[in-house]
């Protein structure tokens, strides 16, 4: 079987999962739609497959599954519709910025018994994943303290970060999903805390660039992230994941693993300066993820529900920094 | 000129501060205190000094300086009798389990113009000292966020948890003090998150054995401390400081630095299994530093003050722990 | 403008052409030959090419350049064959086992004025490539001394061992070039020291499966190569290079790069247990560059000449351990 | 037991000795000698020792022990005079450049039933000495191939050369050692390749300063040692040693494993400048088991047979690269 896509947003991450369709024999990408048509056109021509719109694609019967990565605040939208159309879908986080209309989305998914998976594309990254087989396989024993360091290479525009819904729902969202990805057990409390240090007007923005969050579980597990919007030297993204029986790591990655030394020292390049560079293998594998399961009817992961879970940790931070204290979940 | 000592307490550690005051060639060391006899004269036979009492070590005209090295709750005692007498004092952490006790301590050293060290040889660390280094060079810029990781081999037996004063004030505390040598301004807030997830007899205790402690600075800079009484792979210590420019950190230790890889990986011995192996140098340098100070009449660091700054954070991070929210210092 | 292939050979290495052919933007796979009908239809509906035979693609119009991936044998005249009807050749190294053949053939293409690259991939491994890049920017002076340790999972079957002409031909070659790559003078001395201490039947064979080789050239640099037929610990391949600056180094490459730590110590994966996993960027690079020069009209690299030398070498290599003495080359 | 100890030679390395013998528990520092009487006395001084001559020392009933550190031309006369004195002894290598006088001065300890510990420190460095022992417990299986990195920091003056016997018995004869010690068969065959990189002075004054040296056993296990007099990077000491079960390794030393990252990259400190700084460890250790071997009666290692085969593969591997050819040792 072959599943039979059409892709929603032809932008940057558009072209990402385009690739990916293209080059997964599973898969075939057979129409790509967006609002600006110089954009849908040239993956049109790079891929092989038709230009349509979304109304098109949402009434396709040679489309079996949607990618859509058009901007945020269509997401929830797109995914009812496509939900109802029948149509597997792959949305990019998140569905959207506001909880409560993530419910309103997901009950639509559940009326519908629709698929639907998230892009938190780290899950699918080959490192982190590893870590996630020597925890499931016993090697490090019962999981006590997780710790994620997320730096960013460099900040985003003002403008972005006005739209982005904050730190937390921008940035760490990926974080807190890697935190419920390894802890093994759900978070009850979280503490936040914040500051601008990086860039003044991300402050005058009311937005922070440096963090820190702790999670607790019901039995005092404990998930520690640390973020900044900044790395001078690349891209900085490591999980550390404590046992009662020992500890599993994942290193930075770079694109080119050499040493130079002389007599003021040994100096190894900077590492990756781009999430698209450093995570192209998860991106690959994401779509992969999300093309078997739908071949074999297994469930997906992760789903609407770790959006939703991820997002209102995410807003419990804000809260938490706000009062100062620490916020009880659920 | 050379500086003669006088050392109380002939136990574990003194046996280390008598082979470091032996071994130093502006150091001498005249006699050893012990209330069991046969401690202080093992001491007096391998290094060729006097067995003598408290008492006579404190009217000595040939003692300059001593090292304390008795139970926690002399030290206050002893700090003030031994700055009555005009001796140097370099003191083992912590003053007392006490803050008042602590001040009214430092208060007899002032009024005496006592000269008094404590022994938070971490700061001595040669590569925890290079780090510090690195920072007052302004290679790495403004300090942003300090992280420290300190994972202690194996919890102590629950008689020893039960006179520690706790988890904070008698592990965490050592990371209070680098994390104030390392951020560069003092902390105005503290959170701390503490568990049991080692050894429920420590709970039964009273106590925690897994903790995380956020201190953050009027600027907003931030020091994550992540601590837990059990590391199967060694002594983890290790800390990392990001600036606006870069990062600087410091590794883990091991006693030897070989690889073996067959079809299983490649695989490095663990880390040192013990503090007085990990910390040698460290507690060398220490020694070296308190004769330095008093040879050339320099200030001591750290002193008093900054072991009552760590005991303080320490009793507000059980306050923190307790009342579920974020401290304000001081 | 597009580069339009014809693939010939469909077996293991065609597959990774193909696709690396099929992936560039700049090229097109028209066509595949292969002996046996069903490779050669597996890479035609993989990648929606056509199935000629050899003397088809030879004739074609629509077909611009060849990547010759039938056995070893059969190199030489197919590059003569090709080189005559005017398709630019790349070609899997060796051109041919014998150096007279290797120079009758390359005289041809030479006549043709044809375009030739060999398939010395590992001059394009993103990792070798950046110490290359090294020495050309001067970072570490004058080379000086190059080591390379070249490390095979696994010895292939003795079938494999009996045709493939021996460890210097097969295996070395690739360190040959790559150590050509690197000295920046041409070696003039080669003393080759070999043993069979991996495989008793390797010996049978009249091969070596463990071999250590020193390039010398004219002022002085050195190459050190080290070889074995066997790495328990996966796919080991280093390089070193050392000048009057410093050194650059290439480390070695895993699937995964994660860590365990234990009682046990702390545990990395095994290396890649393959040579097509482990230079999985080189083969698509090595293509890009191949299209590249043939669009540019620049200068191919590495071609016959190289191949040519670096069969000469280990030509040279195994007389010098049947004569027990270094000898001179050219 | 306390051994009584001699120190011959109060130099550079006559004081590190002295350190190690005064701070070892089972030994007394008694006397020491040397030709500059201020050099004496400034060990006398430091370590409470009385300042003799070296017939005094001979003669003395309190001495059971010397340490020869005096210059290279006195080291075959003292070993025969202080081994009919009855003494214990350990001389810093080399016994003499020429080997026969090294055999004749072996006949007298031989005939004094003499015991003779010679300075090859290496052995007893902890990371060398832990790969031994993994050879030992088995863990990489039959030793199959020992590769030698060592590089010094920086070329002597040209008169140290002039009088050093050249880069093979000076500064190789270390590496010879180690490569016996770990390859756990005698080497049969020598090949050394030789040039002057570095400095043409060292050329002019007829030695050379880049070496590359294959020792290789009957049964095909080989030695690969390579050598420089300079590395900017500080001084480059490893070793690498393949079975036929895995590999064990020894990393480069430096004194603080720091990290500094920004834009520009990973960097970490240069490596030790100095071998004393580097084998700081060895050279308390290498007493210690001096010691310890004449307190058990224990089999004395390395002795002067060792000093005795590493100096003979050096007079090989300087006729090796004069012959340009491959010698049979023996």
């Amino acid at each position: 079987m072959t599943v039979r896509f059409g892709l929603l947003g032809a932008g940057r991450i558009g072209k990402v999962h385009a690739k990916a369709v293209s080059g997964n024999p599973q898969a075939k990408l057979v129409a790509v739609a967006d609002a600006f048509p110089a954009a849908a056109d040239a993956i049109a021509s790079a891929y092989g497959c038709e230009v349509r719109t979304i109304e098109a694609i949402e009434a396709a019967k040679d489309i079996d599954a949607v990618v859509i990565c058009t901007p945020t605040d269509t997401h929830a939208d797109l995914i009812e519709r496509f939900a109802r159309a029948g149509k597997a879908i792959f949305c990019e986080k998140p569905v959207d910025l506001d909880a409560e209309r993530v419910k309103a989305c997901l009950k639509v998914v559940a009326e519908t018994k629709g698929k639907l998976m998230v892009g938190f594309n780290r899950r699918f990254d080959p490192h982190f994943a590893a870590v996630r087989k020597v925890i499931d396989e016993g090697k490090i024993g019962t999981v006590e303290m997780v710790t994620i360091t997320s730096r960013d290479p460099g900040a985003p525009p003002v403008d972005y970060i006005k739209r982005s819904g904050g730190i937390f729902r921008d940035m760490t969202i990926h974080d807190f999903d890697m935190a419920r990805f390894l802890l093994g057990e759900e978070p009850v409390f979280i503490s936040a805390h914040a500051a601008v240090l990086v860039d003044k007007a991300i402050g005058e923005a009311g937005d922070f660039d440096s963090a820190t969050v702790i999670l607790e579980t019901e039995s005092g597990r404990q998930a520690v992230i640390t973020n900044s919007r900044r790395a001078t030297y690349g891209y900085d993204q490591r999980i550390e994941v404590h046992g009662s029986k020992g500890v599993a790591s994942a290193e930075n990655q770079r694109p080119v693993s050499i040493e130079v030394a002389n007599a003021d020292g040994y100096t190894r390049p900077p590492l990756h300066d781009f999430f698209m560079t450093r995570y192209t293998e998860a991106y690959a594998a994401e779509i992969e993820g999300f093309i078997a399961a739908i071949e074999k009817g297994a469930t997906i992961t992760p789903n609407g529900e770790d959006g939703l879970k991820a997002l209102q940790l995410a807003d419990a931070a804000l809260q938490s920094v706000k009062e100062g204290r620490r916020i009880r979940l659920g």
